[in-house]
């Protein structure tokens, strides 16, 4: 194991996100906010720590998967941690537990909030809060890969570790435009939204924390009643790009290099948007309510939809009051997600269309056992590895979410709530139904299911095998081995580094 | 596809069932019951159907997987339609939706009941019901093969169709051997657990009920309040057979064989029997209740555990009102199921161990991407395609579940009664939580909720792909180009054959 490296990245990471704990302390200034204090303190442990561990560039270029998981759970873990520091000394957030869970929750775009009343925060921490959506959005190691030149295979198996859907295209060749590329397009339909926002008479400071949600797909907002506040043209606007952030961002560079045609041949955004379009006339023709003009019926069961399968969580009606049909169509999509390759979570449109393609084949090759078939997604040949790692993935969920469920289960909070909670934060979305339902949070939970539930989030985020590497016995032998290899090494050769 | 041969395993299984239908008349001139009319009725109908499909043998020989398929199915469902009619004959139960459920609830060793008051049935009805367990548990055409030779393939391939577990393990090299051992083994248990309960003071009648429930794993009982009124041995001997019961029966032909040491080390019982005793456990100190005796809680955790993991559904306290955790549990059990090779259901211990060892394979590959590892199970290599097929069964029930989940949830029932109505259905185990808890039944459900949940049984029971292939239309169009190609021939070979 390359510690060395690791701690480096770990370094550059702290570093990084006291660069962006710059954005808060901005807006302290601006509004006058005392809080913006406690945002410079952290900023400076962070830069303290960041130093300690960058200060000297690792000489040994060797990094693997192994490293690569590694690397990329305890950096998350780590911005998580110092990223919390702020709520903890504003006293906004006293419990470091809490604001623990609200800061993964924020980085791993999910949105499930411990804060009862949201408008008490200060402005600078809410907009510390929507901010985290944004940097976890597109991943905060694809940024330091988009900004910081690596050695050898350091690349790759950083962006493999961070980026959802079952396999990683490369744009371009070099892992390092790519990263470019995708903060590009990421910056550019941020900034479309945040205009757009304006234009519909939003303030600028709240449609720039409703920008930020919307496209690290997070769903912190700035309201206790998230977006139901707003006009008719804003709830539009929210919805269309949490769509837009649901996409697979090929589709956009393909869009920017001209290639029109390609973008839209797109499979898994067909699945994606067929999806959005039947599960929306299903629960507007469940949830029809003549009180309300065909517009606001289709705009609520459209946002609903388009905020739980982009695993965002906004909301514009307490859709825990809906028939049970509807509310278990929003609990599938919970577990649909978004397209591979986007901001979304969940287990990703890509992995469910390949999995229905594996039935339809193993019923033909039932009927005639002789035959061999191949699926194809993407109009390419499916291969055994991906289509195994597909599977493989679905079989860890179920583990995953099963040994979770038991253990938030103590708590005795009825089975609906305690499923969706799980559902909610494993894969990123935020709100559930019952006690964790639009309208209310997630303080109730004891500090055990807190950390369940702060798990989750980060394995829902990280696809699952970088967290639960850091659980696996042999990775910890074998570092433990070559560290200790390492130090003989270093003992014979005297005191010579 | 051979119409012929299927037609005439149809015919078989409908003079089979008339036989069997003669224990209910048999019970029904031992307590004077008028009902033994009506099972008379249906005798003579079933007799008449299978003369007319059985009296010409078939000619052409080829059986193959699809014929299997389609054989097993339609026969499971021609069973289930004919064994019903006497509930409609003698008026108990009147509406025939509620009576193929209750008969489908049966063969399919579900127990789930539409009846409010069992108490209130004729004794030759609750026989038959009970008996319907018996027949299921072990499989008909199981028994098919067992009394009747036939020709080339056919064998395997409905051996194949109707065995439950990821692999059909021949005990004997012939398939007619095998199954006559199976129903050997099947019968001398049986027969003990009814001489067992009649030592602990239980009347035949109900003896012999209760042991045709518990042997096919069924969990249809003869009082109102289940097992709960009787004493606590005969509760303690139901569990011991619930559990013998839900062991793979090659066990039990091994322990015949004299070969004790490799029963003792078949790896999916030892998985089973740990998977009971650490539940049993933990719903023994979450359910605690200082009002009983410790021996009255073991047995209550115990009792309820084997019920629901050997899929049978008997119960003999309201786990409906226990604390979330244990009724979780019990939720999972569901999902867990029996050994393959048993009477159970559910999704079977073997599908979750290999699943579980795929997952650790995972991370080992993960770890070291050049490594190859093989799974082994039962002392042996888990092949490609026994692995796929496992992943392939957990997605398939995953697709069926939720088309179920979203039919059944028109009904705008509560979350969770919808879903363990599904589970407790498809998992063929009888009773869930909510209104369809232990003590409620399904009665509430529409017509359109009883037929999802029929197919649903019957899914279950038949391990999906021989119902999914019902469903498939490329099977159908085959089957018409046969037929046609046939006819024509034919026609072009004049009035000949």
């Amino acid at each position: 194991m390359n510690i060395a490296s690791i701690a480096y990245i770990l370094g550059w990471i702290l570093n990084i996100e006291a660069a962006f704990m710059l954005l808060p302390v901005g807006a302290s200034v601006i509004y006058r906010e005392t809080e913006g204090v406690c945002y410079g303190a952290a900023i400076v442990l962070c830069l303290l720590c960041g130093f300690l561990l960058t200060h000297r560039r690792p000489r040994n270029p060797s990094f693997y998967a192994r490293e690569g998981f590694v690397a990329t759970s305890l950096g998350w873990i780590v911005m998580s941690v110092f990223g919390c520091l702020p709520f903890v000394f504003t006293g906004e957030i006293p419990s470091f537990v809490d604001a623990l869970f609200e800061t993964v929750s924020g980085f791993t775009t999910t949105g499930a909030s411990i804060l009862p009343d949201v408008e008490a925060m200060s402005r600078c921490s809410l907009l510390w809060r929507s901010f985290t959506h944004w940097i976890g959005g597109m991943g905060v190691l694809v940024f330091l890969l988009a900004v910081l030149p690596m050695v050898g295979g350091t690349n790759m198996h950083l962006m493999r570790a961070e980026s959802p859907g079952p396999s990683v295209g490369k744009l371009v060749p070099k892992v390092r435009y790519t990263a470019q590329i995708l903060y590009r397009v990421y910056l550019a339909l941020t900034a479309m939204e945040f205009l757009l926002l304006l234009v519909c008479g939003m303030s600028a400071f709240e449609a720039l924390c409703t920008a930020f949600g919307t496209a690290g797909t997070g769903g912190f907002g700035v309201k206790s009643d998230s977006i139901a506040g707003y006009s008719p043209a804003i709830q539009w606007v929210v919805t269309i790009f949490m769509i837009v952030f649901g996409v697979n961002f090929n589709v956009y560079f393909l869009i920017l290099m001209g290639k029109l045609r390609q973008a839209a041949r797109c499979e898994e955004m067909r699945w994606y948007l067929g999806i959005i379009a039947c599960a929306t006339l299903l629960i507007f023709a469940n949830t029809y309510d003549l009180a309300l003009t065909a517009e606001n019926n289709l705009r609520n069961a459209a946002f609903q939809v388009a905020s739980i399968i982009t695993t965002t969580g906004f909301a514009t009606v307490d859709f825990d009051l809906w028939p049970e049909f509807s509310r278990l169509i929003l609990v599938l999509l919970m577990f649909v997600g978004a397209c591979a390759g986007s901001t979304g979570g969940g287990l990703k449109v890509s992995r469910w269309v390949i999995a229905g393609k594996s039935v339809a084949r193993g019923l033909a090759s039932a009927l005639h056992p002789r035959s061999v078939r191949r699926i194809h997604f993407e109009e390419k040949d499916v291969d055994d590895d991906t289509l195994s790692n597909v599977c493989l993935y679905f079989i860890v969920v179920i583990f995953v979410f099963t040994a979770s469920l038991m253990l938030v289960s103590l708590e005795n909070k009825d089975l609906v709530s305690t499923f969706t909670a799980v559902a909610a934060t494993f894969n990123n979305i935020g709100p559930g139904l019952g006690v964790v339902g639009p309208t209310q949070n997630f303080a109730s939970f004891s500090p055990l299911s807190k950390l369940v539930l702060i798990v989750d989030m980060l394995a829902g985020r990280l696809e699952l095998f970088p967290l639960l590497m850091l659980f696996y016995p042999p990775l910890w032998r074998e570092a433990k081995s070559d560290f200790d290899r390492r130090r003989r090494r270093r003992a014979s050769a005297g005191l010579g580094e």
